[in-house]
C-alpha cells in the first residue's frame, strides 16, 4: 500500500555519484520518501544493494549481466516507463550525458516533480522540455549545486533577475600553464579540487565545459537570455552563484560544497530540513573567498559551448555529444587534454544546425556528432 | 488632491544622511512618491530647501530658530502628530539616537509601513514597537544595510533562520593596536573606511557598538534569539550580511555600499526598480571578500551591547542613552575613545534594570542613563 505522506520517488542512475548521494538523504531524512523505483546502468553489484536496501517496486537498467538480480522482487520497466508511472511523484535524474533525455521528457510530459542533477537532457531539448512542462505543471528542480543556488535566490522575487553569474571552481587545472595543460593525464583530471563527482563532470569542470553546459541549464530553467549569463571563476566553492536584481543588489547561495544538501533541497522544497550528516561551513576557517575571470584562452571549451548556445538548435546537442565522445577518449588515453576542446570544435564546425529541433532531430543530431567525432578523432593528425 | 497611486510619504530626520538620501532616491524614482511630510533637527537652512523643493503638507523641526520657514505654506506638527497622521503610507524614520522613539511607535500603532534606519527605537523599546505593530497590522521595513539584507535573504523562505550572520567592516580601526586606539581622534573617528554615514553611527561603527545594537535591531525585526545572531568582520563592506537556514544552507546579500539601496528597497519592497544613480558592483575589480571574527578586547563595546541585551529589559536603553551621551563627549573631545566603552560600562553597572518595561519605564532609564553618564564623566579619574 502506498503511504500517501511519503513523497514518492524514483532515482534514474541510482548506482552513479548523484544517485548513491540522493539515497544517502533518504536514508538521513527517515520517513519523508518512499523509493518505488531505481535504475542504473552497468553497476549491477551495487545495484543489487540498493534493491535490497529499499526493496523498489519498480528497477531498470542498461547492463545485459542480469543474473544477479533474479533473487529481487520487482518488475523491470523501461526508464521512461518509470518516468512516467502514475505511482511516482518525484523522479530523480541522476544520469550522465544523453540517458536521461527521454525519461526526463516522459517524466515532464506526466506533470512529475523533477529533480534534475543531468545537464545534458536540458541542454540538448531544453526548448522542448520546458514547454511540455508548461503544458502538463510539471515542475523542473535544479539539482546542479550552481542552478539550486540561483533558485534558492531568486526565492520570493516577484520579478526575473537582471543577471545570473554562475560561480566555477575553476576545475583542477586553474592555476595551469598552456605547456602544463598538454601534459594532462586522466588520474590528474578526475582530482577535483572541491567537489566530489562522476568522471564525466569532473572531467568538464577541468575543461570549463561544464560551465558552459551549465549556461544554457540556466537559461532554459530560469528562462533568462544567454546574454544576462555570467561566469566568474571562485576557487573556494562556497558562493555556488549569485544573482544580481534590477536594483543592483545581490543575492547569493553559499555551503560547504557538497552535493547533497541541493539533492535534499530539490527534495523537500519548500522546505528546510536538518541534517546532522551535512558539512556545514565554519566560518572562523574561512579567511577570504576569491573571484576572477574565466581565462578563455587556456580553457576554450567554456567559449565554444557559448558559441553552440548562440547557435541554438541542434548546435547544443552536437556540442553535448562529441563532448561525451572526447571525454572517454581523453579517459581512455586515445587523445590529450587539449584535444577535447579541439575534437569538440571541429565536429561542431561540420554541423548544420536545424533550429528549433524535435526531439529526432535532437536524436539524429546526437548520433550524427558521435559517429564524426569518432570519426575524427581515428584521423586527428588532420584536425 | 492626493494622487492615491503614489505612496505618501513622511521622512523625519530629513536633513540627516539617511534623510537627504532617501530625498535622492525620491527624486531619482519620479513618480512614485509624494513627500506629505518632512521632520528635521537644528539643520534649518537645508529644510528650507527641501521643504521648498517637495511642498510638503506637514513639517516639524526642533530649532527654537523658526523664523527662515516663515514663508513656507505647510502646517506645522509635532513628530508624533505627523507619524500617525491618515494622509500618511509611509513614515521613513532616519532619525538619529532616541529622538525617533515616540514617532516610531506613533506610525506603528496607525498600522503605517514604517521604513527604519534608526536603531535606537527598536533596541530601546523593540518588545513595545513589535508587540503593537502586531496589533495594528503594522510592517516595520528595515533600511540599516545589515537588516535589509537579512530581510532580503529571508524573502521567500516559509521557516524561520537557523542563524543570522551581521557582517561588520570593523569601523576605521579594524586594524589599530590598544595603544594607537587610546590616541584617537574624532576626526579619524570619523572617517569610515566603506560607508558614508551620520557622525553618531560612523563613531559607533569604529567601536563596534553599533554592531552590539544591531544584534537587538535584528532580534526584534526577525523575532530571533539573540544566541542565534552571530557577528563577523569583512572589512569590504560587499556582503551586507548573511542567514543560515536549517539545511546549512546560506543566502548573502551584496551590494556595493550606497545606503540608497537599501532604503529604496524599503521604499519600493517587494518591487526592485532600476536606478541607474545607485553605483553597482564591479566584479572585474572585487579580487577577494576577507572575513575574520571580531576582537572584542580591542573594541569591548560590542561585547557590552550584547550583555545588555542579554539583561533585557531598561538595560538597552542605558546601553543606548549611556552611549549617545559618550560619543557626544568624545566628538567635543571631552573624553578618550576608549572612554567611551568604560563610560557605557559604569553607567550599566550602576543600573537597576526593569525587566519588561513601559515606555514610561523606557523614558525614565533614558533620562537616568543621560545624567548618570554626564556625572560620571565629570568625575572621570573615579571610573
Amino acid at each position: 500500500m502506498v503511504n500517501s505522506l511519503k513523497q514518492q520517488l524514483a532515482i534514474l542512475g541510482s548506482t552513479g555519484s548523484i544517485g548513491r548521494q540522493t539515497l544517502q538523504v533518504v536514508r538521513n531524512l527517515t520517513g519523508r520518501f518512499n523509493v518505488v523505483a531505481l535504475a542504473a546502468g552497468q553497476n549491477l553489484e551495487l545495484f543489487s544493494q540498493q534493491i535490497a536496501e529499499f526493496q523498489p517496486k519498480f528497477i531498470s537498467y542498461q547492463s545485459k549481466k542480469n543474473a544477479s538480480l533474479a533473487n529481487h522482487n520487482c518488475k523491470l520497466l523501461s526508464l521512461e516507463e518509470i518516468a512516467a508511472h502514475p505511482e511516482v511523484d518525484t523522479v530523480v535524474i541522476a544520469t550522465s550525458g544523453k540517458a536521461g533525455l527521454c525519461a526526463t521528457l516522459a517524466a515532464v510530459k506526466t506533470g512529475k516533480k523533477v529533480a534534475i542533477a543531468n545537464k545534458e537532457p536540458l541542454v540538448m531539448a531544453g526548448e522542448i522540455i520546458t514547454r511540455e512542462a508548461k503544458l502538463s505543471g510539471a515542475k523542473i528542480l535544479p539539482i546542479d549545486s550552481e542552478h539550486s543556488a540561483i533558485w534558492q535566490c531568486l526565492n520570493g522575487e516577484p520579478q526575473p533577475p537582471q543577471r545570473i553569474i554562475l560561480t566555477a571552481s575553476g576545475g583542477s587545472f586553474r592555476n595551469y600553464s598552456q605547456e602544463q595543460l598538454l601534459a594532462v593525464m586522466p588520474q590528474q583530471a578526475l582530482k577535483h579540487p572541491s567537489w566530489q563527482m562522476g568522471k564525466k563532470v569532473t572531467i568538464d569542470s577541468a575543461t570549463l565545459m561544464n560551465k558552459g553546459l551549465e549556461i544554457m541549464e540556466a537559461r532554459w530553467l530560469f528562462d533568462i537570455p544567454l546574454e544576462k549569463i555570467d561566469v566568474i571563476i571562485h576557487p573556494q566553492s562556497i558562493i555556488h552563484s549569485m544573482v544580481e536584481f534590477a536594483d543592483g543588489s545581490y543575492k547569493a547561495q553559499l555551503s560547504f560544497p557538497d552535493m547533497r544538501l541541493p539533492i535534499q533541497y530539490a527534495l523537500t522544497y519548500p522546505e528546510r530540513v536538518s541534517n546532522s550528516e551535512l558539512p556545514k561551513l565554519d566560518w572562523n576557517k574561512i579567511k577570504e573567498l576569491t573571484f576572477a575571470p574565466p581565462d578563455y584562452k587556456k580553457f576554450p571549451c567554456l567559449e565554444i559551448a557559448i558559441k553552440a548556445a548562440k547557435v541554438g538548435g541542434t548546435g547544443p546537442t552536437v556540442l553535448c555529444a562529441a563532448d561525451e565522445v572526447a571525454v572517454e577518449l581523453f579517459l581512455q588515453e586515445s587523445i590529450k587534454f587539449n584535444d577535447i576542446a579541439r575534437l569538440v570544435e571541429r565536429v561542431l564546425q561540420e554541423h548544420q544546425t536545424v533550429p528549433h529541433p524535435t526531439l529526432d532531430d535532437i536524436l539524429a543530431a546526437d548520433n550524427w556528432a558521435r559517429e564524426k567525432a569518432t570519426e575524427l578523432s581515428i584521423k586527428a593528425k588532420t584536425w
